[in-house]
């Protein structure tokens, strides 16, 4: 049955002393979302018995009528959970014996010591359900406390993603309740204020449509969200959304950045080769990321001194005196020298100055010059970027194949 | 003065839709920690006046006298957090004139039309004291209810930071607290549960120093606490953790991965050159991670085709007919091709199967070749991994380096 108020109660101290950040509500909450099912509350404490307890009734008195509850199921001491929820419900822990002898098999299994600490984790309130955990020790278990149902999980990231799979959405699957419609949009190459203003027109025209925005550096991702009856709506939202945006937008799937332009050469059957100098080799950690890029991705070289990209690219010593080497010269020899060595149809090359050091008053720090390398001819491109050395380099590469991406993978578009 | 109770009222429905993760509780309690301070309790709520107004209430009635509230302070309809300390307080909202008379200065300057929505930014609760936020357009307010202190910030993680530090570290600083002594100490190469082993000891050992682990991946982060009268104690218990880790230790320090080796190399007026494979460019975003890298590192080639083998390292066709490109023989080929092309000390190489696809029986996804040559010789090293493509490539890259890292910069080492 589809819960009226849900809320989340994380347990821990870690969670609280800036050691882990939670992001277990973030993915419930995603994946609640798809049933148009709304987190309301999400309350973090501290592994301490009577706060448990108190908090468990504030969450009842509240109205809600589910509460997930993450963490505090492990085998230490400060592990309470269960402990709480017993004392919540004024009965005794037992223990199952079923998985106190399954963790006594693993732990054999794994020649260590079989702990009193260790079968704690068989140890559930009188009443509670026992619930399956197939990749980690401990089992949760569901809780009713008055109005509230509690499921209880481990706070383990892997093992909560699996608890949130088998006894939640599992179940809610199978009521075949009307799940909200999704779409999402990724682009690179606009600030967010920018997709805001193209999409600006988007809340008047679709009224139905929930319009996101979620910032993943370097890229801005959209979704659109809507109700079962109204995916005609999204569909024409969709659609608004594509026109908009253009050529920034370059995938509506989830995977690597370079995904969409790596099966785009490949069905060409074209090739790229990389000459790096600033970014490191960071271009090339982007192209394989793409399972199977091998087909498509030849050689990749980073030349970080100037006797390299001599020697191995063919860049003139002149080139290098005159205009030195971040210069759009000296990236377009790059460029034309990487794809005649490696024969391949283009060649892309990157140089620049990532920072903190290195900068001039002509060629200030996050100067960056880009080329791109055809047989009949080789386009160039200039950035200018104010961030630090991490993200000016990954804003480099990101770029670099963004260039290729609009004209191979996206020929009707324009940078 | 340092409170006693401190807690953190998180609002946004970005929050508990599965939009954004806060961690700004995160940053908040690691920067109280070295004072001591502990956040007892995090609530995050949606964007609703009568729910902030009933949590604040709740947050003073638990005996909490200081509260930091995060968002809903910006210029749109949904950001109600100073209404909701007018309502809790029973007093109007006011506007500040200074603030107001700032914002339409920044909004004329931008070109920007001058809105209600904008000029609702400088609106604060009678009684309520403006916070000042030099990087953005907000100020925060503090607001005294009964026994409790709230202080709202902005909640976008830059200004939110501008705000812990300004008006929250910053005095408590001037107190001359007694803060928080604390060490970090940053391991590769042995799990968890290894590290956790090693360092069973020194909980009883040093019974005043708190002991915590974070998984980085792939690094295990290590942090040692103690009160200020224990720092005799602490600087004992640091021996005792180098002394268990030995060289997986690798830094007490942040940074890049790869720092202490590139520094040492540099101070040695030793180089590198690199020959990757499967990693794809990544050992060369390693290096280049760490500013001024260019002094030691000559030369990064990704040969992902045997062609390139071949033709740019000199690998010869029999090694990889017989061989194959993931192999011992060919790693090793390719180490010394690419330290003699380069003319560097150090020629380091990596050819492995990523995955999801190209493993064999002999030769499983997740199998992985380095090698490591000097003039004098060359030695190699084989993993076997068992994470998906991404996982793979990250921790070969990094196992890579730390073989150099351990013979170089901590030469009495073992691997």
């Amino acid at each position: 049955m589809k819960p009226k108020r849900v809320e989340v109660l994380i347990i821990g101290d870690e969670l609280l002393d800036g050691r882990v950040a939670d992001t277990n509500t973030l993915r419930l909450a995603e994946a609640l979302s798809e049933f148009n099912i709304q987190v309301t509350q999400r309350t973090t404490i501290l592994d301490d018995t009577p706060t448990i307890v108190k908090e468990a009734k504030s969450i009842n008195a509240r109205g809600t009528d589910l509460c997930i509850v993450s963490g505090g199921l492990g085998p230490t001491s400060d592990d309470l959970t269960a402990l709480a929820f017993a004392n919540l419900g004024n009965v005794q822990l037992e223990r199952d014996t079923e998985t106190a002898q399954k963790i006594k098999e693993r732990l054999i299994e794994h020649k260590r010591p079989v702990t009193e600490n260790q079968l704690k984790q068989a140890d559930r309130p009188v009443s509670s359900q026992i619930l399956k955990n197939s990749v980690g020790t401990a089992p949760g278990f569901s809780f009713r406390y008055q109005d509230c149902l509690f499921m209880a999980f481990p706070g383990v990231p892997k093992e909560f993603d699996f608890m949130i799979e088998e006894h939640i959405l599992k179940p809610l699957r199978q009521e075949a309740l009307p799940s909200l419609k999704k779409k999402s949009f990724r682009s690179f190459g606009l600030f967010e204020a920018q997709v805001d203003d193209l999409l600006s027109g988007l809340p008047n025209k679709f009224p139905s449509i929930r319009l996101g925005y979620r910032a993943h550096f370097p890229e801005i991702i959209i979704t659109l969200k809507a109700s079962p009856q109204d995916e005609q709506t999204l569909e024409e939202a969709s659609e608004f959304v594509r026109e908009q945006l253009g050529p920034s937008l370059f995938s509506e799937e989830e995977g690597p950045f370079a995904k969409g332009l790596i099966e785009s050469l490949i069905n060409s059957k074209e090739t790229l080769s990389i000459a790096e100098s600033c970014t490191g080799g960071f271009i090339g950690h982007l192209i394989t990321e793409v399972p199977g890029s091998s087909q498509a991705f030849n050689l990749g070289v980073t030349t970080y001194s100037n006797e390299s990209k001599i020697k191995l690219l063919g860049v003139k010593e002149e080139t290098l005196s005159k205009h030195g080497a971040v210069s759009e010269a000296t990236v377009i020899e790059m460029a034309e020298g990487i794809r005649k060595l490696s024969q391949a149809t283009y060649g892309l090359s990157v140089s620049g100055i990532a920072g903190p050091d290195g900068g001039t008053p002509d060629k200030p720090v996050g100067t960056i010059f880009i080329a791109l390398s055809k047989e009949d001819k080789t386009e160039t491109k200039k950035l200018s970027l104010l961030f630090g050395r991490e993200k000016n380099k990954i804003l480099s590469a990101f770029s670099a194949l963004d260039l290729l991406r609009r004209r191979h993978h996206y020929p009707r578009g324009n940078s």
